[in-house]
């Protein structure tokens, strides 16, 4: 992968097209015609014809499933917003490529390939078999108590990096991508870029993280709340998405040229460049037209940060589930987004969208090998 | 299988053991010291918990895993409960043989044999490959707007049916099972059954199944009501269920033979025989350890029964799902039992088993497969 020097200042650009839903009339009839009362198979109905109009198509398969993982660190670890120490980060990116961690058992069960990047982890790994160097900085971020955590060209770069990792997927065929990231300190920086991005209380966007107790809790907000003062020129954006199918919800209406800028700066101030990365990556697995599926909190605002860019990324994104980290269901309702499961995880490492890769292979199944009440003289409803 | 003829009146009797908790607090240490904040798996970690106490092992694995669906009619049906014709209970029947229903997509999605099973369906099959012939009655059950469904003996004979299927499924190393069901008109007796073993209000019990518009509802809580009161005597149980780790929640408190005896009265009034036989396979699978993945609202009818004749069959159970048909999060709550998916699923076929299973996978696999903070040399919390 490209250094930072390397990286050009160009704000990425992304052309995704808002779903075309004429097709919808014939996925939702091929879904009424199978042997099974309307709508009794639930949300894998709704989820069959939203992969049906992210690939168009009447019978939708996923390919080739990924899940990137990407990996950073934060400057303001050290000053206490985390349980863990901030070497675990490094730590865990080993545990992955020794095979150890979670998300290497569910992505393996959920025959995913799993693929690991550096984006900025305060460590020198050296040149890995199984790690991709996308290092932006080399020793983290900076410390956003004192400043901001990137430059915003240090930002870019880290987008570009994960846009470019995701034409590679594409060329393998890949068209569903599950989205991951490890760094000790990530969620306070996700608290900070969903207030700033949506406008909630700060104190509904902070949580526990990876297990602080009431005291830690209390100091994690203090510090979040001074990163915010010592910023007092910061945007807040703070917009509703639009409802679906709403008029105008298209690129034009919400990504205008200064709301993007103004979610650039905000993530270039608080956020990782693992977050920067997985943002860049959404954008560009959106424009190729794979189906998109979101992990949690930090995840999440990544996927906030690339709908300011462009609003269009939303269509092709599944919702794997809502986490147990205060401020994820915030972010979900925020979104409109519908969470597939619901089973209290807070682990990340993409470990929900490896769990939620079953449900979206059991929508393409039914829609693909199911009989139609015809094809199988079943009667229907008197 | 056995015709009813053939059968003892003698109600089973299954020894089902209460979990051995001893080894909880490995299992708890076990899960602790993998690479993961503690509890960060959420729902997956409780999971590993129990499919180990089930197992008796630190290493718990599912083996063979099978879905059982038992169809039956029932002569309620032709009165208007539902919104199918009967005819599509065997119908359905032939569209499992041919491999289109919802279920034999999912269960092959899921890795899971799919067994068959008629348990009484009012159609004459003849000798078919993949179809277990478990029939008792050539009708269907009789209508329970006039009197009983079905005999006493009829009802043994159908619990003896299932119990003898899990024994074969046991000596083919199946160590977990779904359970499922077909029968036009059976949302209807899992209703009856479920107000008469919980006491909850017949109206809560009540929903629109297949589908049914407001009038048909109407019709069909007017019809059960009219149901009930032409049997004034009938027994109520309503017992609550002991919470989980309470004392004396074995068999010996709850499971005594006056109640057990009241629930085969209930059973063999309102029942199918897909549900009799659904509810013998769940007491000799719990007999046998192995994990029982329950269903929608019309399995856990079946449980409902299956638990005043030994309450410890509940040690054994996992939710699967909770169903979209009003009254199943009632069964759930009363039984307090928490549901791994909430997808609004309404189809029962054992669907929603299948679509869990990965759940209980990925739940073992994290417990064999995971490294510890020790083995994979990550920083504990500071």
């Amino acid at each position: 992968m490209h250094s930072t020097a390397a990286v050009p200042r160009t704000f990425p650009r992304f052309d995704i097209a808002p779903l075309d839903r004429a097709l919808s009339a014939d996925l939702q009839h091929k879904i009424d015609q199978k042997t099974k009362p309307q709508g009794a198979l639930g949300r894998l109905e709704s989820l069959a014809l939203q992969l049906g109009l992210i690939q168009q198509s009447l019978t939708p398969r996923l390919v080739n499933p990924y899940v990137l993982v990407c990996a950073g660190d934060h400057g303001a670890a050290k000053a206490g917003v985390s349980a863990f120490p901030q070497e675990v980060t490094w730590q865990m990116v080993e545990n992955f490529l020794a095979g150890g961690a979670a998300i290497n058992v569910l992505a393996r069960q959920a025959g995913m390939t799993l693929v690991v990047a550096d984006a900025g982890v305060a460590h020198d790994f050296g040149p890995r078999d199984g790690l991709v160097d996308a290092k932006v900085g080399a020793g983290g971020t900076a410390n956003y108590l004192e400043g901001a955590a990137m430059s915003e060209a240090e930002c870019v770069a880290a987008m570009h990096n994960g846009a470019r990792l995701v034409s590679e997927f594409a060329a393998a065929g890949c068209n569903v991508l599950g989205f991951g990231e490890m760094g000790i300190g990530n969620t306070a920086a996700a608290s900070l870029l969903t207030h700033c991005i949506t406008g909630l209380p700060l104190a509904d966007c902070v949580g526990r993280g990876t297990g602080l107790d009431d005291a830690g809790l209390e100091r994690k907000r203090a510090l979040l709340a001074q990163a915010l003062a010592i910023w007092p020129e910061r945007p807040l954006i703070g917009h509703l998405p639009l409802a679906e199918g709403e008029a105008g919800r298209g690129s034009a209406q919400l990504g205008k040229a200064e709301t993007a800028q103004d979610a650039l700066r905000i993530l270039a101030r608080f956020g990782g460049f693992e977050i920067a990365m997985l943002a860049g990556a959404m954008l560009a697995a959106a424009e190729a037209r794979m189906t998109l599926l979101i992990d949690g909190f930090i995840v999440t605002s990544a996927l906030l940060v690339a709908q300011q860019v462009s609003p269009a990324v939303l269509d092709y994104c599944v919702f794997a589930h809502c986490s147990n980290e205060a401020g994820h269901r915030r972010q979900l309702d925020w979104l409109q987004g519908q969470p597939l499961l619901d089973l209290g995880l807070r682990l990340g490492e993409g470990t929900g969208a490896a769990l939620a890769l079953p449900l979206l292979n059991a929508a393409c199944a039914f829609m693909n090998e199911m009989a139609s009440f015809e094809s199988a003289g079943v009667s229907e409803k008197a």
